[in-house]
């Protein structure tokens, strides 16, 4: 029997739709898990598939070509480690193991340098899109050895899915944990998104008071301009969908307790390491916690009073198109800071990160999919160097352009007591990256009041402290 | 010659003013420096005070009484572990080391663990004041092993400051990390007053126009109210101080780059790791961020416009009251989601921690000293186990009253294009913390859709999946 290009270890909903997507590309894949049950039953259901099952890792990694590349789509974590463990003695010198799981990219860059001392070499790759992603295409993003990622960028541009222009959302992101790290920020971008999405809802909502059927409509027209995005158009069916038992609007029955997975809160701290401001990314996090304290908000809205509610009583359609541009211009800002943040990441990390390309990776299986995407990879092909994404031209107008209607949500919000703490922070954030001058002079005059921290002068270099007292 | 009650290992100025401060309140104090210049200066500085030189750790360990009470001042996190380790063959069981350093609560809990394998205490202390503080007397938070702190707690509460009604500003934390905990959080609420009294700055002299005179002026009139503490007095007496060399008002002239040691990241950090929602003092941390970037921030002032200048057209004192009630409500909040962080910590590393107990030492020696602290240590004293201050019926009351003020310092300020982040997380949190119903029902539908995340219901219990598609 022949051997086979690739093998996947683990065999749980991503391992096996990951394993069926490589199959229908027309590669014999090995699969194995640790507990046989899964096997079985993933051949039993796919009978006429070209699907090797191997029983133990010693027949897995023998049912392999060399140089092997075995995918692993275990537990992040103890689960990865222990799976290297177990297959670190039987492989050889030039073999590849890739990491496909939701890893912590400096777990993966530890990974990948120990690796390494035995001449493996190690693959961490983001893999976004779901199940359905794993199955049909997600958008992968890989990191590791650069001779490594060329064994297996065949077939990761296979399975990859394909942009709107053909292009397939696959490229090398950069040495040890550069893909991990992409595919993090990648997920704190879409707590961003979620949380501006969820806070337009409010203020349509709330201050408009729309109906659902009303917000399903806005969110259908929305989605035919230049919000286009996976998550505009998958927010506007869930406003048509109806409860099956209750008959009722589903939205309306669904807690409002939002849960997560952590990478948004890995986002935010890694940010916080490297000194690369990002609020907004931040406050949807801290948005979803506090969401999660249901009971204490049930008690606090009988205890703590907002403004009293007054009729909308200005021009609706006029609002909703504020509403629609604050939300644009909101997502523009927070891209800005992720993209910020990338840029960090690659000087802290020598990661030689292209933006350009991690853009439009993003176009196409993945959750945070849309056409404004396009718009970074030219911002990135004008200037490749450019500081900030605010500062390119299309941007820029955007800035000028609907500034004026994030104000205008963000007053009418505030005024109604609706709580926008992601479009808050976009507009306080844009106000203070354009301000030559911020209010830290006094922050360091404190510091150096209480503590002779000393500052330093605009007039000339140098580090001073005052006689304060 | 007798033995010592106590001794300093690290003479550094904080090193060296506690035990200036030690010795001062009649104990003979042994000192210790790796490098033996410190220890002869200190010597030669202060000939007639009862400080025992030492120039090896044998020596050192063997001039004091037993149990023996060794207050470490080294740099944190590899100086700490190096003495750790130097110091520890030479002790006995029962020995008590104090780590007095800049420490993360997470390495004095491995620390406090470790060593108490081998039978000795360790007291890992937060210690607030600066210089200026260890000398004369700063805000003491001790945590480790109950016994132990009983055995230091008698100097300790000699050193500390006093609070107005007497009373030492030091008390036991808790086990193990406690008391570093404390501090960090302590310096995260730091950050958070020091932003929004430079907001505030920055609405009062951007919207209104003050002069430094009259900031000067008014923050001395705030300083005689509810908002009466040590930062806004020191706020007040930096607008009147003037540049030696050039005659100029010095805050004019100091640099607009607020540096960092990193406690407030922190303290933002480990929010994130406990669920606790603390978007105020995390937007502080990265205003301080945002103002680093200076270079870029001028170049980007160049190139994105904000809303055309208008001049204020309202009542002028009403403003500038407005701003004052934004200040101490914001401050309110700041508080409470800290608070919220401490009970957080509390259940988590089974620590037990006294709030209202904490808000009390907190009222002498260190930076966040102010009057409002005894209204913490009130609520706390009606109702220790109330889940958020807000809910305490004189925070409820600033909350009712002032919270009209913070809307319309927000509004002011984004209507003007002054970045206000923190004014600005204070009202969306505030207004989310208040709402029974959140749109995180919409976030949780997504989640559904994209990733077959389920989601609860509110009318009844269990987890769902619905058929988006």
């Amino acid at each position: 029997m022949g051997k086979q290009a690739i093998g996947v270890v683990g065999l749980a909903v991503m391992g096996r739709n990951l394993a069926l997507n490589i199959e229908s590309r027309g590669h014999a894949v090995s699969v194995f898990n640790r507990t046989r049950e899964k096997t079985d039953e993933l051949i039993a259901e796919f009978p006429d598939r070209k699907l090797v099952p191997t029983f133990t890792l010693e027949e897995f990694v023998n049912s392999l070509e060399k140089p092997r590349r075995i995918l692993m789509m275990v537990k992040a974590g103890e689960g990865t480690d222990a799976t290297i463990a177990s297959l670190q003695p039987l492989l050889d010198k030039g073999d590849i193991l890739i990491d496909g799981g939701n890893t912590h990219f400096t777990d993966t860059i530890r990974r990948n340098q120990e690796l390494a001392k035995s001449g493996l070499h190690f693959i961490g790759t983001g893999v976004s899109g779901g199940e359905e992603g794993a199955l049909k295409g997600p958008s992968i993003m890989p990191g590791g050895q650069r001779e490594a990622y060329d064994l297996v960028a065949p077939i990761l541009t296979e399975i990859a899915a394909k942009a709107p222009d053909g292009e397939p959302c696959v490229a090398y992101m950069g040495a040890d944990g550069a893909g991990h790290f992409v595919k993090m920020v990648h997920n704190g971008i879409e707590y961003g998104d979620m949380q501006l999405i969820a806070e337009s809802y409010a203020v349509l909502k709330q201050v408009l008071g729309l109906s659902n059927q009303e917000l399903g409509a806005v969110y259908t027209e929305w989605n035919k301009g230049e919000l286009d995005s996976y998550l505009i158009e998958i927010t506007s069916k869930i406003f048509d969908k109806k409860d099956e038992e209750t008959g009722k609007d589903l939205v309306d029955i669904i807690m409002d307790r939002a849960a997560q997975k952590g990478t948004g809160k890995w986002t935010s701290q890694n940010a916080l390491d490297l000194g690369a401001p990002l609020p907004l990314i931040t406050e949807a996090v801290f948005a979803r916690v506090l969401s999660s304290l249901k009971d204490q908000r049930v008690a606090a809205s009988k205890v703590l009073e907002g403004p009293a509610a007054k009729p909308f009583s200005g021009d609706r359609a006029a609002f909703i198109e504020s509403v629609r541009r604050a939300l644009y211009f909101s997502k523009v800002i927070s891209y800005a800071q992720g993209f910020a943040q990338l840029r960090a990441a690659s000087d802290e990390y020598k990661w030689d990160l292209d933006y350009g390309t991690i853009a439009k990776i993003f176009r196409a299986g993945c959750i945070i999919r849309a056409r404004f995407l396009q718009k970074i990879t030219d911002a990135y092909s004008k200037d490749k160097q450019i500081a900030n994404l605010l500062l390119d031209p299309y941007f820029r107008d955007i800035a000028a352009n609907y500034q004026g209607a994030l104000r205008d949500v963000v007053i009418a919000a505030t005024t109604a007591g609706v709580p926008v703490p992601a479009f808050s922070s976009a507009i306080a954030y844009f106000d203070g990256y354009r301000s030559a001058r911020l209010p830290a002079n006094l922050v360091q005059a404190q510091r150096d009041f209480f503590g002779a921290h000393t500052f330093e002068r605009l007039d000339k270099p140098g580090s001073f402290h005052a006689n304060w007292s």
